[in-house]
C-alpha cells in the first residue's frame, strides 16, 4: 500500500460536509465564514515517547490528537470547522491505521469538524494536526482579557491524567479502562462550554501544562495576578487516598487535563454555575484574578501553600 | 532557554499584519476573508533524512519549509494569508534556530504571509507547516478541472533539484551555491503566476513528486490522459552534458522542482506565454490533455518514450 492509497483508504474522501473541496488536491477549500466571524487557527504536534506511550491504543491516540486541538478552539470560544493531519509512520500497519482513524474520525464527527487535507511520510511516529474554526472576534476568550476581580473557574476535575502518567512511569501502570487512564487517553474538549462562555467569560485557556503554569500565562498576558483557593479546586476522585502533597502536585501542576480555566465577572456567577459540563457536572469556582502580580495558592485557613516545587511542564527542560 | 522563550525569541511576536491575534494564545485569530473568497488550506511535514539532509543550511531549510506550502497555494491560484509552524528539535541550538527563522521569515515577508501560531517540542528534527490562503472558489485551479484539448504548461526548468540529490547520494555532492543546489534548497513558489492564472488556466498542480507522477494525478482527477512532447520540456541547464536517459529520468520524474504544471485552453496561449516567471522567463507549453487515458511521452519524431522505469516518488515505497 502506497502513500496515496493510504490516505484514500483510511482518511478519505469522506462525505464532504463543510468543505467545498476536501482531500486530494493541493489545498482544501473551505466555505465562507459566517457573517461577523473571523478564523481561529491552532496547531499541535504529538511525538511518541514524549506526548504518548509507544503502546497507546491507536484509537485513543487518534481521539486525543484531535481532542487537544479542539480544546484550543474551545479555549477561544470558537466553533470547529476543519482540520489537517500530518502523519509520520515507521511503517504501514493497517490495523494500527484503522484504529487511529476510527478514534480520530469519531471525535471529528461529534464536533462536525472535517478532515480536509494532510501529509503522510515514513518516520518516527508523529501526529501533527492543525485545526481551524470560527468565532466573532469581539467575543473570543483571549488570554489577555482577564480583569482584576474576575472569578476564576475550571470546567472539571484535575490531576487524573497526570496520575495515570506517574503510575505508569513508576512501573505501576493502571489497568486499561481505569478512570485516570480514560482521562489521559480520551479527554473531552470543552467546545460547547467555550461557545457558551462567549459574552459571559473574559479570559480562558485550556489546561494542558497544569493549572499553575497555564494560569501563569493568563496572568502574564492580562498583567494581573491570581489567588487560588486549594480547598475549592476540584481534585479528581482517582486521587483519593493519595497523600496531600501528591494530590496538590498532580491537581495543580500535573497537566494533560484539557479542562478549561477561565475568568468571568462576579455578575456572571449564577449563569456559569449552571452551564453543563458533560461528565463533570458544572464549572467550579476556584479563586479570583487580582491586580497584584503572581499566582498564590491558599489553604483552608487562607495561608499560602508553597508551590515552588510544582513546575509547569516545559518540553525543553 | 525554555519552550516559551524559544517561541518569543525566534518566532514572535512579529509585528502583526494580517492577524487580529498572532502567536501567544490558544488560537490565532485571522480577519475576515475578502468578499467572494473561500479559505484554502494545505499542510506539509518535513523530516530530517527524508525530505532534507541533516547538514542542510538551516536558513535554506526554513525557506524551503514554507516554500513547499506556498507552492500548494500557488497551485490553487490562492493568495497566502498566514501559517502555523510545528517544530520538533533534538536540542536547543540557538545558532541553528536563528538561521532557520531567518530563512523562514524572509520568504514569509516576501509573500506577506504571517506566522500566527505554532508548537515546539523535543524530538527528531521535524518541521510541520500548515498554510492558509484565500481564493474565489470558482476561480481555483483544481486538479479535476482539466479539459480534453487543453494545452499543458510548466512554469520553469525541471530536473535540477533531483540532480543535486542524486549527486549527493552518489558521494559527488555539488558545491554549495551550485545552481542545482539552489533549485533544491531555495525553490521559488510560483504564487504570482498561480494568481495570474485565475480565470485563464483550468487544472494546476505543483511539481513536488515529478512531472509524470503529478501529471498522473491531474489526469486521474480530470478523467483524462495526456501527451507530453519531450523536446518541448524545459530541462534545467545543470543537466547539460548528462546522457539522455539521465536527463529524461531527472526532468520527467525527479521531483522537488516546485514549478507549476497547469492546463489551459488554446485560446489563452498568447496571454500565458507572456506571463512573467521570475528567474525562468515565461511558462513553457509541453503537451496537451487528451480524452484517451494514460500519460504518454513522445520523442522528436512523435514516437513514445518508455517511461516505465521512472516511478513517481512515494514515501512508503
Amino acid at each position: 500500500m502506497g502513500e496515496f492509497d493510504l490516505i484514500a483508504t483510511y482518511f478519505g474522501p469522506a462525505p464532504v460536509r463543510r468543505a467545498r473541496l476536501g482531500i486530494g488536491d493541493d489545498c482544501a477549500l473551505l466555505g465562507d465564514l459566517s457573517p461577523g466571524h473571523c478564523l481561529a487557527v491552532s496547531t499541535d504536534l504529538l511525538l511518541e515517547g514524549r506526548h504518548f506511550f509507544a503502546d497507546v491504543d491507536p484509537a485513543a491516540l487518534g481521539w486525543k490528537s484531535l481532542a487537544v486541538n479542539l480544546s484550543d478552539l474551545a479555549a477561544m470560544g470558537a466553533e470547529p470547522m476543519a482540520f489537517t493531519l500530518s502523519l509520520a509512520l515507521p511503517s504501514i500497519d493497517e490495523r494500527w491505521l484503522a484504529g487511529f482513524s476510527r478514534g480520530l474520525l469519531e471525535l471529528a464527527a461529534q464536533h462536525q469538524c472535517e478532515l480536509v487535507g494532510g501529509d503522510t511520510t515514513r518516520g518516527p511516529l508523529t501526529v501533527g494536526i492543525t485545526i481551524v474554526g470560527q468565532v466573532p472576534p469581539g467575543l473570543a476568550l483571549r488570554r489577555d482579557a482577564g480583569r482584576a476581580g474576575d472569578d476564576l473557574w475550571v470546567s472539571g476535575p484535575l490531576g487524573a491524567a497526570a496520575y495515570a502518567v506517574r503510575e505508569r512511569l513508576a512501573g505501576r501502570a493502571l489497568a486499561p479502562g481505569h478512570p485516570a487512564c480514560e482521562r489521559l487517553e480520551r479527554p473531552w474538549p470543552r467546545v460547547a462550554l467555550g461557545r457558551a462562555l462567549r459574552g459571559l467569560g473574559h479570559a480562558a485557556i485550556d489546561l494542558s501544562d497544569g493549572l499553575l503554569g497555564d494560569l501563569g500565562h493568563v496572568c502574564r498576558r492580562s498583567r494581573l495576578g491570581a489567588r487560588v483557593h486549594w480547598p475549592a479546586v476540584p481534585v479528581h476522585p482517582a486521587l483519593d487516598g493519595l497523600e496531600e502533597h501528591s494530590r496538590r502536585a498532580l491537581a495543580l501542576a500535573g497537566g494533560d487535563d484539557y479542562e478549561l480555566l477561565f475568568s468571568a465577572p462576579a455578575s456572571a456567577r449564577e449563569r456559569i454555575a449552571t452551564l453543563p459540563v458533560p461528565g463533570a457536572g458544572a464549572p467550579v469556582r476556584i479563586g479570583e484574578l487580582v491586580s497584584e502580580p503572581g499566582v498564590r495558592v491558599l489553604d483552608d485557613r487562607g495561608q499560602p501553600i508553597d508551590t515552588d516545587g510544582f513546575a509547569a511542564f516545559d518540553h525543553f527542560r
